[in-house]
């Protein structure tokens, strides 16, 4: 096993070091690196196959709920840019430009695209007219780029990949609705599919995007109790539209306002994938969204029959919907766990000559290196089950931790004592002045507002920075 | 059927005005518009689509042939841009340079990727060290910029939609039979899934790539006549690699220079099937890649029963895995099905009271307008069947016509001749000189070289332009 141990001595242990962990993870399971183009990563295989997983069960939910994906350019004009003024101040500190083009200097410049909304509302300007143009319920896969100063792989960086949804609505109940369904999508998406919990709510209103009347976030708690947002839905009213001159008639040829939601997922959620999950010994994925599912690793290969019935049970659980693969590598079987585990893949199947003589395989559990002796021929029925038990275990898991890390604090001291001791979230009462929001932060060490959840709890009756009557019970955390 | 007429009516004819019909068909399809980004194009619902199916499908040909995806930066910095000097110089006059980012001037510029070789290189440049590295077989599906000054829906657009793959080699001879490999994948995706016949062959020396050594081309005939390039793949031999100081040590400790790919398929396929296929009722899908294969439209559906029964066949159907939708609109049947025709779908089932009282429906098809009446219990099982029987006969109608128009010529007055009354390409015999190869377009009013066919045919013994000896027949052609 001294294969084994090297390749797990390259990993620092997350309690020694999470942020050296995170990155030894990103690094050892060949996910991404940065790229010679400052803040811009190089995605590779291993990191791809995952962003192409989420993004495969992610537009079949959008699909079931009535989702159309389009694409827009990725250049926005510098005067479309500036036509909603609240998203301008958001955006244009951190922009790119483009000034020259086909060997000239242009005219007018054009920023490439740090999110739609603009584009979009251009498209709509043009295409919609009568009732019998909406709703229109649009998505594009893409990537967006902002000017970001520190960067960090999947979490941060200049370009990243995501998903940005726009619709446009008749009516504002309508758009609320569809604000409101995307974030169940997600909030289903997220916890079913990548078994991570969420505590969810709106944003408060310093914490909003630029522009929107409403933010509704989705927030998994890392394993150093940190928060990452990990998706959001935004209810803009007809603050854009109207910015942008569009307008519909009813059905008796009345002229009215239309409104809008926008909502996004990006690859920031593979970070928040290895932070949930992930262990000493390397990556840790759900089953539903693994590139590879089960390893087959067989053991003394060179023996007679054993890689030939390795291919063969390879063969069977491919056909079978199950995504394997087979280490017929050279490597000493060690050497092959390490890697597997290091890749978080959620099953190896050992098979060896005994193995073969008693028609049956192991099945070791990546999650906690459970052995399960499963005969051949039951395989391909077992191995479904095995997987999502996993899925499942995985998210009660990570459930327990996040339940363990929430605590409540009804004044500032207690705040900052929890603060200073546990990591971790904090409930806490709230007035609804952001300069509190900000006071709170400051005090606590970097404990910011998250969301404000929709099942509210009455902690005390004030505000815990200027004691005036509370308005909303907030979860708050550091975040990255 | 007045409002089948009035819809077909904004469709120019084909024979009237082809360039006009296919803005028409664009139009009326919704496939696509041009957006206030000068030069790039907004791809609606309808058309993206279409893109979608054909990524799938030709994705899941890649993978087959062990193609990994990836993705890398849209950014390249100008010293990167500049290390291959052929490169360079075939694609600095139509990038499009990032000056200013983050509210500052940089100090290096980055253009928007016209294509990635540069970037590909530079990751592995920093990765391949050994043989064990070797082969890199990558893809990434993504977006890029060239700064086009005239441009058309699909067929040319300063921002468009494709896949680049991108692979290294230890050896010559494995990248070049990995250039021919991914050729092959292209032609069977194009005849197979897309029904276009193709002719396809080597580049002259001028229409090559940017740096290659040698390029592969699939070209595809208009109904117009004219060709269209529609996949390319590229062998760069060590030219790139060895510029990029990319090197790998062979199992002797030896080192030695890689060998590169390169190849690529855009959303200029589209403009393909809307030329190929479509007539002067619209567009015309392969059902192999039609986003809706069929379209159920019910026949006096304010009938007790008929909606009910359309629905039940909506689910039926959907189950079975073929793309069906339902028209219960309140338009009339003939107009329904003359957008049924202009969207291209291939085929409709028309369902009504007598219909229904027999047990079954009538299947219209796309193509030809040809009625089958199939039984509803059968219409699971057979509807595929028809959709693979107008799969193959939307092949071999294609194949017709291309076969009708190819000529040969053994001189240059022959070519003239053909070229001043025929539409289509034309095979003759070249010295391989690139002037010659401009004289012919010159004077023959733009029949340029599409390609040198693997299957030689001996024409004439002279070159058909200078009269020195031949040493290819070329296909020429006036090209999109």
């Amino acid at each position: 096993m001294a294969d084994e141990k090297k390749l797990v001595e390259k990993i620092t242990s997350r309690e020694e070091d999470f942020a050296s962990w995170y990155t030894d993870v990103v690094k050892e399971a060949k996910l991404c690196d940065y790229s010679s183009v400052k803040g811009c990563l190089n995605y590779f295989p291993n990191g791809y196959a995952i962003w192409e997983n989420i993004q495969k069960n992610l537009d079949d939910r959008f699909k079931k709920a009535g989702v159309q994906n389009v694409s827009l350019p990725m250049l926005i004009p510098e005067s479309l840019l500036q036509k909603e003024k609240d998203h301008i101040a958001g955006f244009a500190p951190e922009v790119a430009w483009v000034t020259q083009g086909g060997g000239e200097k242009l005219e007018e410049k054009f920023c490439i695209r740090p999110t739609s909304e603009t584009l979009f509302c251009d498209v709509w300007q043009k295409q919609v007219k009568s009732y019998r143009d909406l709703p229109l319920v649009w998505n594009q896969w893409c990537s967006v780029l902002r000017w970001e100063k520190t960067t960090r792989p999947f979490l941060r960086s200049r370009e990243f990949l995501w998903q940005e949804g726009h619709t446009l609505h008749a009516t504002y109940e309508e758009a609320e609705e569809r604000t409101k369904q995307m974030f169940q999508v997600y909030y289903d998406f997220v916890t079913q599919d990548l078994a991570i919990p969420l505590v969810c709510g709106k944003k408060t209103e310093s914490e909003k995007f630029a522009g929107a009347e409403d933010t509704y976030t989705i927030e998994a708690m890392m394993h150093d109790g940190k928060s990452l947002q990990s998706g959001t839905s935004h209810f803009f009213g007809s603050g854009f539209p109207d910015a942008f001159g569009i307008k519909y008639l009813d059905k008796e040829n009345k002229l009215h306002s239309c409104f809008e939601t926008s909502w996004g997922m990006s690859t920031r959620i593979i970070g928040a994938i290895i932070m949930v999950h992930g262990d000493d010994s390397g990556l840790v994925l759900p089953p539903r969204i693994a590139p590879t599912q089960a390893m087959i690793i067989p053991i003394a290969q060179h023996k007679e029959g054993v890689l030939e019935k390795a291919k063969e049970l390879l063969k069977i659980l491919q056909d079978a919907g199950i995504r394997t693969k087979l280490d017929d590598s050279d490597k000493t079987p060690g050497f092959k766990y390490a890697e597997q585990e290091m890749l978080g893949i959620p099953v190896r199947i050992e098979i060896g000559p005994r193995d073969i003589e008693n028609e049956e395989v192991v099945v070791v559990r990546r999650t906690d290196r459970e052995k399960i002796n499963v005969k051949i021929k039951d395989l391909p029925t077992q191995l479904p089950i095995i997987l999502e038990a996993i899925q499942k275990d995985m998210y009660e898991k990570a459930k327990d931790f996040l339940d363990q890390h929430i605590y409540s604090a009804s004044n500032m001291e207690e705040m900052k004592k929890i603060g200073e001791t546990k990591v971790g979230f904090i409930k806490a009462m709230w007035c609804g002045d952001s300069h509190c929001e900000e006071t709170i932060k400051a005090e606590t060490g970097g404990f910011g507002s998250r969301c404000i959840p929709e099942n509210q709890e009455h902690i005390s009756d004030t505000c815990i920075c200027c004691g005036k009557e509370a308005k909303h019970m907030v979860v708050w955390g550091k975040s990255y």
